[in-house]
């Protein structure tokens, strides 16, 4: 692809570029132009057409739109801005510096501006950011016919014209209706009888990862938002709910490996904001850790006189951490997929001591083995020190791995945070503590 | 919900409930089912239209499925697999013990019993295992207004009728059409002057997490499968593909946390079954921190002279875990988001480089003071060998968190396998080493 439009360049057959470039789909342009040249990246959008240009322009990282829009004259930046999307032209907005953002704003009509500039004011991660003011309303008393004339005046510039919704006087919503069932309905069938009078909203505030949620269970294919009147002021779109649902597990994944959120790509973060969002986790986790090391340090007299005590520790505490995680990694995902809820507290905590209790004696098996094969059968104490320990520690894992996202939940934090990093460091004393505890005990020390 | 209609039942008011019920939408049934007794729910389900039934029958989990299927009709069972999508069906078999099985394909029609075993005959996760054959095909010297024919006398049965497909006389595909674009042209523009000749397929052998991508980055309603002659023989649709991707990244959770992936959900899954998907990797695991205890135990004169050393083993082996698990979790999601990339390899080390040496830095001063408010001003030997040792392992884990995913991916393994887990165990080896070898050159031990 690359080639052969340079090749096309290079012949200045801008013709057959423009030709080619057509039949190149949008999404496939922003990995092109990061492989050309700036010069060759501006010969190609100006061979696009006005729609083109635009979809291709909402496909392009924030990095990238910038630069575009500084090589753009104003009435270029005009046609782009013209064609797109309300809710792409919000982030936008959100995502350029503010001298590009005046440029922007300039270009946009006075009405158009409005709008945006409504959108841009409802809260973070709610329903009002990511919805677009655009979508085909009908009236109860039209006819299909009506309707899909309605659908062809305004249908090109709808991003889905596929669910229709139909609207009073006063523009409340009182039915949805399928493209699909237009189609297979006569032509002079009113709409109020086709129509789904069941219509499943949400407002504007309704938080966008319950939005998008609702997409995956409902399979719609857009969802309508009302304001506190129940009048229609919006829609949302699978595209854009996919993009939360994206957006919802990275921040998921980042939270449960104890880095911080971060919106932009890897690349485009720098090492000092890297570095940023990993320290504070690493501080937190350091001084939990400083307690295990204290407790250790407390048995002092039980592992000079007996060093082999030493080496099982990194084992106990690595175990422990993992059954943790294992547990709090299900609870967890659980929540975030509707699987678990707060009230199976007590039937998930009894499934997963019954779990640890077969993990544990497993384990405790296996180490047994170990121990007699590495040290000789006469270790039946420290067998039995190890063993113990492992069976009680992968029952504390496994409940704490349950308790803490739960208490997360119940106190209205995010589970997520309850993650890996924090039940090992919480698991490790709890491991530490039990296994000298126990070795003074079985040892006599 | 529940109560109004245990009311309606309860007054034998079954003509008040029916209409009702076609109020509800199919995706709340399967929990309002959870929450009723069998004869009720056989009462319910027996009032749905034939279409609607079929509908709530594709919704429920499997042991729910299995249950109604026990409790039907030969002839009701019957209604319900007329009407289920060939997808949905294939889904339901491979779901069902196979007694029940066997009941289903009795009532299922030859003609579509062919289709069915051909569907469940392509390999695991492959786009033909969740493709459905079931589209509107067109032909290029159609009319719009033909086209609209043949769409009505079809569509009712298609999952999805929103996007057309355009094929020669040997089926093969040479153009696809939104409906869309068929609603803004005139009623006798030819097929294929409106249609996009560049039609994007995959082939019944894709991998289904590569589909579900191209859904997320082309924005398709629907995709186009070929066999080997590029023949249409069926479509991947976009709830499909969305189930795929949170499948795909459940599996991610699962293996990243240590546990083997499991199709089940969590309540589902017996005790026994959950030990058995845990204890794989713990044991694993164990043997490799065994390691990290031998290491340990070789540095015995060390610890037992200076015991202070051992309390500060929690503190190194977990910060190097957590630096660990934080970047093999952004290498990880890096690759499945297609941001980072193979060739990336050096560009990412040299980052993650960068961001260790001021995390270690940053940590090595914060326990630094720490070091002297707890032990005095005069441990600056201490405070010299944590200091440094944090600093060496905070490169030394963020390296392996890079390297070790792209190594898995180079040897076309899953890179989620080399998570958090297994890159502690491993880091940890390193940081009792690098620790006391420092501990032992500083204080001469």
């Amino acid at each position: 692809m690359k080639k052969k439009i340079l090749d096309l360049i290079e012949e200045q057959k801008l013709n057959d570029l423009k030709k080619y470039l057509e039949t190149i789909n949008s999404a496939d342009f922003p990995r092109l132009f990061e492989e050309l040249e700036e010069e060759n990246i501006l010969i190609i959008y100006r061979l696009l057409t006005k729609e083109k240009a635009a979809e291709v322009f909402a496909e392009l990282k924030p990095y990238m739109q910038e630069k575009l829009i500084n090589c753009l004259t104003d009435v270029e930046l005009e046609n782009v801005t013209d064609e797109m999307f309300f809710d792409d032209e919000v982030d936008l907005i959100e995502e350029m510096p503010s001298n590009v953002v005046k440029r922007i704003l300039k270009t946009v009509k006075p009405e158009d501006r409005k709008i945006i500039n409504e959108l841009l004011n409802y809260p973070e991660n709610t329903a009002g950011t990511i919805m677009t003011t655009e979508f085909v309303d009908l009236k109860e008393n039209m006819t299909v016919e009506e309707a899909f004339k309605k659908i062809r005046e305004i249908g090109l510039d709808k991003e889905t014209i596929y669910t229709c919704y139909v609207l009073t006087t006063d523009r409340k919503i009182v039915g949805v209706i399928d493209v699909k069932d237009l189609l297979i309905s006569e032509p002079k069938d009113f709409i109020k009888n086709i129509m789904n009078p069941n219509v499943i909203t949400v407002s504007t505030l309704t938080d966008q990862e319950k939005v998008a949620k609702m997409f995956d269970k409902y399979n719609f294919f857009a969802i309508p938002v009302v304001d506190r009147e129940q009048r229609l002021v919006g829609i949302i779109t699978i595209d854009d709910a996919i993009d939360v649902l994206q957006d919802e597990i990275q921040e998921d994944f980042e939270k449960m490996a104890a880095v911080i959120p971060n919106d932009q790509s890897y690349f485009k973060t720098s090492v000092f904001k890297h570095a940023r969002n990993r320290i504070v986790w690493l501080i937190f986790l350091m001084f939990t850790s400083i307690i295990t090391g204290t407790i250790l340090a407390h048995y002092e007299n039980a592992f000079v006189s007996l060093p082999i005590l030493v080496s099982f520790v990194p084992l106990l505490m690595d175990t422990g951490g993992n059954c943790g995680s294992q547990t709090s990694t299900l609870v967890i995902r659980g929540f975030s997929q509707d699987e678990i809820r707060l009230k199976d507290f007590f039937k998930v905590w009894w499934k997963e001591i019954r779990v640890a209790v077969l993990v544990g004696i497993a384990l405790a098996i296996i180490n047994t083995f170990r121990i007699f094969i590495q040290y000789g059968t006469g270790q039946l104490q420290l067998a039995l020190v190890v063993g113990l320990t492992l069976v009680i520690i992968a029952i504390l894992a496994k409940s704490l791995g349950c308790i803490l996202p739960m208490l997360a939940k119940r106190l209205k934090l995010d589970p997520a945070l309850m993650a890996s990093p924090l039940i090992t460091t919480i698991v490790d004393s709890c491991s530490v503590f039990v296994y000298f505890q126990l070795a003074v005990l079985i040892f006599g020390l």
